[in-house]
């Protein structure tokens, strides 16, 4: 069960009103890699765990934080968003600079919402579930949260870069501050359960399983012209785990058959040979 | 520009047919972690690669190869559903048994795609670009590529487990074992760009510019009642890149205002006190 | 079975065109509570009802009227986009100004449907089924119905605020003036069916059934900090029906248990104590 | 900000596994009208809530209570999948009974969730935000709320009919008796409203605006043959308000023109008249 | 304008509710190419139709008659809903065999609509109008219209092969000869206007702007292994308009550069060569 | 199995960098009618194909070419994004004009990608596989080819005419070009296999089945006011085939009952006569 405090986590205070930039951050909120992905994702990996209370408390509390995150930013574009009014639509009609302007910005702000945040990304497109990863396997879905917020920290710098209003980049110092250290956060957590269970997603597939398959397991395939990609460790290195060493495969040959699926039935009307 | 090869990269030959595993694999081949998405996501990062030869033509070997997947596993499905035909539905009708089975079919290799493989998973549900990730930044995308291979191999090996067919298990098993050197690759391309950038994405945001939130970035707030979550590495451990040491937050306080965002202009009728 | 007459139901004139009206318009004819929505929604609602002629001939009195408010929009949308042309796109490009101003329109209007309108919303995001309610129940539906003639209303509005064109805002007189008497017409309804039904949706499930849970069945859970909330009439009203009395629940305490979900079997390879 | 308690809201203990049932409980978590839209609602509608504090903190409360609510879904789900193993798909192929069962269920809860539930509906299409309403009006708001917990309740009660599983029966119990008193809360809400703005959305609309449209407001546009309509209150009755009487059109004329777009300039490459 | 007539265009009488052919009918009603596509294609080509009265009359009369389709299918899918209940699910659980046949069923006939349609495909994806083209030139509409009947048909001939039951099989006969007269209609549109405007979409643009261009433009490049393709008339005949001969190029040499895109600003945060 | 030379197809210079038209030119990468579409329905096409060599062959000849186009246009786009950052954003902030011109450009291009092409169309909204058609019935699906061809060359036309940038204009040519000859190499294998298949699609559903429907199936129906349709061929002329002529049927009469569903079982809950 949850709640909720009036409060939030950290202060939101813009300088000035910004629809342009109300927009821009939408992308921080709604889009891939915005909050309501790391809050749902979070929540889900927490709710779907299944027998390490550690872990599972762990999501808990950074899902929770997060939930807090949407608040904030949905209080900063709410803040950006101040002032505005159809009536401006009016003035813009007059003066096509201002016309200009109000054109960049999103017109669901407007008309939709009523000067609130949606849960959109910065093209309007509502946010949806496949963009997250619960897949009951931690080792998994902690790649994939480190991943979610290092292009999360990534965008999040971007937008700092693109404007000067100083209570705006404080929230986003914030978030950029916050981002780095769950990047560790991830990071720690996954050489844990790494040490546990081996680098390889997931540990528990036998090895003899794979055997036959194994004589390819290592060579690295050189299906693009040119060889720039032999110098890297992937190419000449060794598995992380010592299980074997890296090969260069040069103009490699395919080792499967040509494909000839059959004809099918005639009620499938696929009028082959009629 | 690219060229084709009649034949598989390995070679695909299931026992029988079984119309209910198509429809399994098509996850495999259309989901969130399938190969269309590595696919397009290796593609589109190695398009986009600006300046970085190495990682291009890397990314370049690694995409093209995974475009003969999606031939793979287009394959393997057609093998799957070699035989089938609607005919079957109305001999299904007088069987109750066999209208049971061809209930949990994906009704679409049918009446849709004439028993070829669909660009969906195994809900039916249209692969789209939002699951796939290109940011620019290579090691962000190498984390979201970690990311994939993990996921994916962990669904093949559940596939694996389901099925007894010795031809769909080679199958798998190759997937397997090249998903568990993708996994090695990018750990390889991850160590070598956080050598260079540092580990958190990005490493060019200037530490200065986050330097008043720096008293909280190494906090971690306990917003879940119970304190198993303090025996994690994240709790008690130091930043990898030596910055600074982890805090655990027992019963944090919000460090912001209660919001309090303006009534809007009366032209956006939301009718606040009128 | 439809037919079609060459007049549309309301006059449509606009004054001057206006590219950047044209893409706000779209929200009205594609968005979420556009008018295809209430269209598909209430022929949806009409095909599907069973044995309630009375209201299957009003669903389908309505419905047909909106497939004719489509067509409106769509006429509105083209004189709005009489004479763009990509040609313009290039004096746009010697003149920032107009560059500027035609960056605000919808690109799709001049390369995808070559000035007509499209299925989409002001952003471009296509129309889907799943925007509209059809669940078999009247009641329920009619509230949907009810919930989107004011969200229509409210949005066509705001569009109005927005233009000076009295061509434009003749049509969205009419529209707002129809969407008033929608209003009316599904209060009128549910009033009709709450007599008949009772007014929780659904009316038949047996009270007696609900029994064990009734004792919490009417507590307003206080979990966001303040108590504001407890001078509304849901925290200290009565039940319309007279079944009970609201009580306000300040700090309430969950009822559950701490969930503890076993550990799967090794064949998911969640990879637990392993 | 938030907080989370380990407790659940309310107990859930499923008597035994059942997976088909799994699958469909999914529609109260991630349908249309399942708890992650309420939940999603809610909290969008009190963070984006502007001067209306009693409103804000209401719509914090319950939208705080729907989080846990989505939590207690996942866990009857989890609960329900508990024993389900991928291993068992092998046995499903040696007896086609079981087959057929394991075929009726969800792939993606063996192959992508590892036995958790997922932010998807009950037939595995994600949730997303076009589901949700938040514009800044409450009025208008409310009512899709009232509308969201009629749809949710009705097909909660359905779910109750599909099982003989008292533990199940009883989380859905509580469902049922709050979805009840949240029909209620929201009714009681704009009771408030409806007096305060008047019954049609928005209330700030100006009625001379209308003016010349109001001719034609309260006709019922009788456009589906036979009148068994006119039977209805929203035939024959006056508006809520008083504001006038309905009048049933029986054969009505359209009133607008035949539109009669121009063709367009050649570079559009329409290929009119060429 | 619209209006609607109670009649159905054909008859829809089934011998027996089905409940999983109900299922499969959705994919002729909700898909890809189902009758809500051609309705809303239809409908949209002819709201936007520019300057041809003729077509545009004929597009209205066919966008008509396909609302009537959506209401058939609508209709058909009731019938074979006819006497599902929840009830059943009970049932179900305690016999194996009718709970594997119903969990082939779409949960959501009972769940969501109520035995009703739903506008959805077979799997349960949402209609979304993505599915749909409108240009504003008639000949690549027409050529959309063209392959739209064609792929309905060939669904409905599938469906029509899967069933026994002579009441739906009337209703798929009656759609499958209209759809074969569909593609007669659309393919003598097309004669009439590539007499007038030339075979290739658009006829408008000016072959000297392709001049250059046009030493590649009749080559076939044989990028895929193998030359059967060389068999074909595109690889050895000439343009339908003998404006030239068409070219079999064996082997063919890319002729771009090697891109090399420039390194972004320091503030993009793409951190290379830092 | 696939290979990837490094060279372009074609060559790629743009004379200067352009943002609005890099998100312009999105609608031609990731649109419905966008390069991706055509990579994905050829190479599905070709690997579902069942024992047509020739075809097969040439659909893995054309669909290799078109990832070819995807590279292209990828560089295209990162080309005209050359140069622009997120610094930009704070200049734009102080002078109106660029803030203006900024506003119409795509936030993701700078937020997302970094400054890389994005899987979306012009609008943001990402490429899904509900584009593309793949039925397993050639004669259709090579229309869906000839359609997808014909909206492509007309969108590369219009964008054509909104620059000046002769570089761009180059690749646009050579498009241009391509298109003209994919749609006659699609008109040419369509005409192959008319001759063999007959023109309607699927030829193999068996006339005499269709016999009953058949009295109206040539019929074209008036439903909407007018009857200029009455001048096109489908009005009067014959079937391309020969087995009979058209008739206009002015005035239509419905054919079919009243349908009068039956109401559900009281467990369906959809109250009706409660």
């Amino acid at each position: 069960m949850f709640r909720h405090q009036k409060e939030l986590q950290f202060e939101v205070k813009v300088e000035r009103p910004d629809a342009l930039l109300a927009r821009q951050i939408q992308e921080l909120l709604g889009g891939q890699f915005g909050e309501m992905s790391v809050m749902m994702q979070y929540l889900f990996q927490g709710f779907n765990c299944r027998g390490e209370e550690k872990y599972k408390d762990m999501l808990m509390d950074i899902g929770t934080e997060e939930i807090g995150h949407v608040e904030m930013l949905c209080n900063l574009i709410s803040q950006l968003l101040d002032g505005v009014s159809p009536a401006e639509q009016i003035e813009a009609a007059k003066d096509p600079m201002t016309a200009a302007i109000l054109g960049g910005t999103n017109p669901q702000h407007l008309i939709v919402s009523g000067l609130g945040a949606t849960p959109k990304d910065s093209n309007g497109v509502p946010w949806n579930a496949g963009y997250i990863a619960s897949s009951g396997n931690l080792l998994a879905d902690f790649r994939a949260n480190l991943n979610a917020e290092s292009q999360g920290r990534l965008q999040v710098s971007r937008v700092y870069e693109m404007t000067t209003d100083e209570g705006v980049r404080d929230v986003l110092r914030n978030m950029i501050a916050r981002d780095r250290y769950h990047q560790y956060q991830w990071m720690a957590a996954i050489a844990e359960l790494e040490e546990k269970n081996g680098v390889a997603v997931p540990g528990s597939f036998p090895p003899e399983a794979e055997m036959d398959a194994q004589v390819h397991a290592y060579e690295f395939w050189d299906l693009s012209e040119g060889s720039q990609s032999a110098e890297g460790l992937w190419a000449k290195g060794s598995a992380p785990d010592g299980t074997g060493d890296f090969m260069y495969l040069k103009d490699p040959k395919p080792l499967g058959q040509v494909p000839n699926p059959k004809p099918p039935h005639f009620s499938t009307h696929n009028d082959i040979n009629i």
